[in-house]
């Protein structure tokens, strides 16, 4: 299954209206085990999300952080519903 | 199928060597057919680049970009196969 597909698929299920969202998924692994590399993708997503909000309004309430970590894979998901783009003022 | 399995079972056909890999995939759905909004994925890209390259040193050679769009979803990925952490100096 590709990532589009899995992603299309997703949406569907949840999609009841349709909005404007954005996903951002940060698939980290690690080469060794339990390397000694600091862990930086809490701070990577603070930052992300600071450009992110350069193109897009967040609202923290429209905001879902999901962490996932599996033998030497982090997976950090943060979905974004984006407000409806307003009139052209 | 959940995102982590998707991710794990790519890692498993791909990975001949333990690397350290970081990815980043931006799914943006769009909410209207062919909306008006200016497309900022390839801008956005940019600067999440930058943005991750104060945690990682990336090469542009260990960097694969694909871009899929279907019905209103457009999905970017980002691979970076990231340089082995150097002996501690």
């Amino acid at each position: 299954m590709s990532l589009l597909s899995l992603l299309l698929g997703e949406k569907k299920k949840t999609a009841t209206v349709a909005k404007e969202r954005l996903q951002i998924i940060l698939a980290h692994e690690r080469s060794g085990r339990g390397g000694t590399q600091p862990d930086y993708l809490p701070a990577l997503q603070r930052e992300l999300l600071a450009v992110i909000s350069k193109y897009v309004r967040i609202d923290s309430n429209d905001l879902k952080v999901h962490f996932e970590r599996q033998e030497n894979l982090e997976v950090l998901e943060v979905k974004i519903e984006l407000p409806e783009p307003g009139p052209a003022r």
